[in-house]
């Protein structure tokens, strides 16, 4: 049996005790990769720390794969995909674009998740056949927007400098056919298109948690979901989230055109 | 005399009667120009209908410069310069890191300044000497970073797409410089720097209601904003916004380095 969205509540208000007092609070930034910037914050890590421990106290045969603390258990039929704070360079620079991602996996198939962003007091949150927003005590159903084509939709990506070479041609012709693109949301993305008030993200790379917890908003709320090869994106990979069926065809054949 | 911080809430509360009922309403988008994308919503207009009725209600004498009902007295002592709805590209995609930018300028100077936010319920503002974030009725003084150094630095702008050709070369030998470059946030990025969560902001071809409600927040925290080549930014143009002035001198120095 799934949990309710009880359970998930209780995940992220313990999230937001470890994350929302260190937001803006010029917290130490820590370097994971010698190279280039990956700021790992000690909110990052007390915060999974806090969901790892409710759900290992409630769900104890169930796996858990996560950014900070490593992977238990990832061959169980329930494997959880946390990461505490996704968008780290949207927290360290003080904007409310960052979010606490939580899904749940069953036999690889993502079938709950949530984006808490406790700033705004939004979350969003998805099981099967039910899409939420709740926000200050209201909670109001999640649809994403549908009938935009490619030449008025609005996408969104976290950089276009984010791409391996042999992407940036398909990524730039799309960029180019969309009414508006715009850079630098991680996971608030999703939850837009989620919510229908953009239509689409792509971007490339991502590990299974940065997606794991956005998968079941974006599906349950009406939107598709995958690799740009169009396989399931549980695994992560170059991702594509559309508002409907026809626009993520659309992206989908326009990023893999060749030439 | 200058009017109180009271005065300045209520012209937010009335932009935000008008902004914040249409945000992620999809409302009707309208196209200033035929080329390009420059969207102005209804709570655009109605906003700043709402402010230009309190202003001028309180101070008839007063000149008024707006974005969307033109300027009216501009050789007056006292100037407004109103931006109802800067970043409406975010609006339009249901981030929440647009503003409400009021600024009072005296003589060609601008002495007042504020920033609403009303989803994430933020107030940025400032007058001679003081600066302040409001939230939730809590009250605090705003200051910037200093003491960071280029390398150190986290900058932001609209998009690295926004220069002209013979700017384009110095912003990115900036951005090369800087520990961390975002893209996307308007006057959010403003408030960032004020409120010593970022330090840097640079930008191009900007109008004078993109900065008048912005330079006392970032000049009463401590910062420096001024045009690309050190002049006074209350007409906009390319503009610099810096944490500290040490900060600052270095930005202006690469930017204008030549070769």
């Amino acid at each position: 049996m799934l949990p309710d969205f009880a359970f998930f509540d209780a995940i992220a208000e313990a999230a937001a005790a470890e994350t929302l007092p260190r937001f803006r609070m010029q917290t130490a930034v820590d370097n994971k990769q010698a190279a280039g910037f990956d700021p790992v914050t000690e909110a990052d890590r007390e915060a999974e720390r806090a969901i790892r421990q409710i759900i290992t106290a409630h769900y104890p045969d169930h796996g858990i794969l996560g950014e900070e603390h490593g992977d238990v258990g990832l061959d169980r039929d329930y494997v959880w995909v946390i990461d505490p704070i996704d968008g780290t360079r949207a927290f360290i620079s003080g904007l409310p674009v960052w979010g606490t991602l939580v899904g749940l996996y069953h036999k690889g198939r993502a079938v709950m998740g949530m984006m808490d962003q406790p700033f705004t007091g939004e979350r969003f949150i998805a099981e099967p056949g039910n899409a939420v927003i709740r926000r200050h005590g209201e909670i109001a159903p999640m649809r994403t927007r549908t009938g935009v084509g490619l030449e008025q939709a609005i996408m969104m990506t976290t950089s276009p400098f984010i791409f391996p070479e042999a992407l940036r041609s398909p990524y730039h012709r799309l960029e180019s056919t969309v009414k508006l693109a715009r850079y630098g949301c991680d996971c608030y993305a999703y939850a837009m298109v989620a919510s229908g008030n953009i239509d689409l993200v792509v971007e490339s790379d991502l590990k299974p948690y940065d997606v794991g917890g956005l998968i079941p908003l974006v599906e349950q709320a009406g939107g598709v979901m995958t690799t740009w090869d169009g396989g399931r994106p549980e695994r992560g990979g170059n991702i594509v989230a559309a508002g409907s069926a026809t626009l993520h065809a659309a992206a989908l054949e326009m990023l893999n055109r060749s030439g």
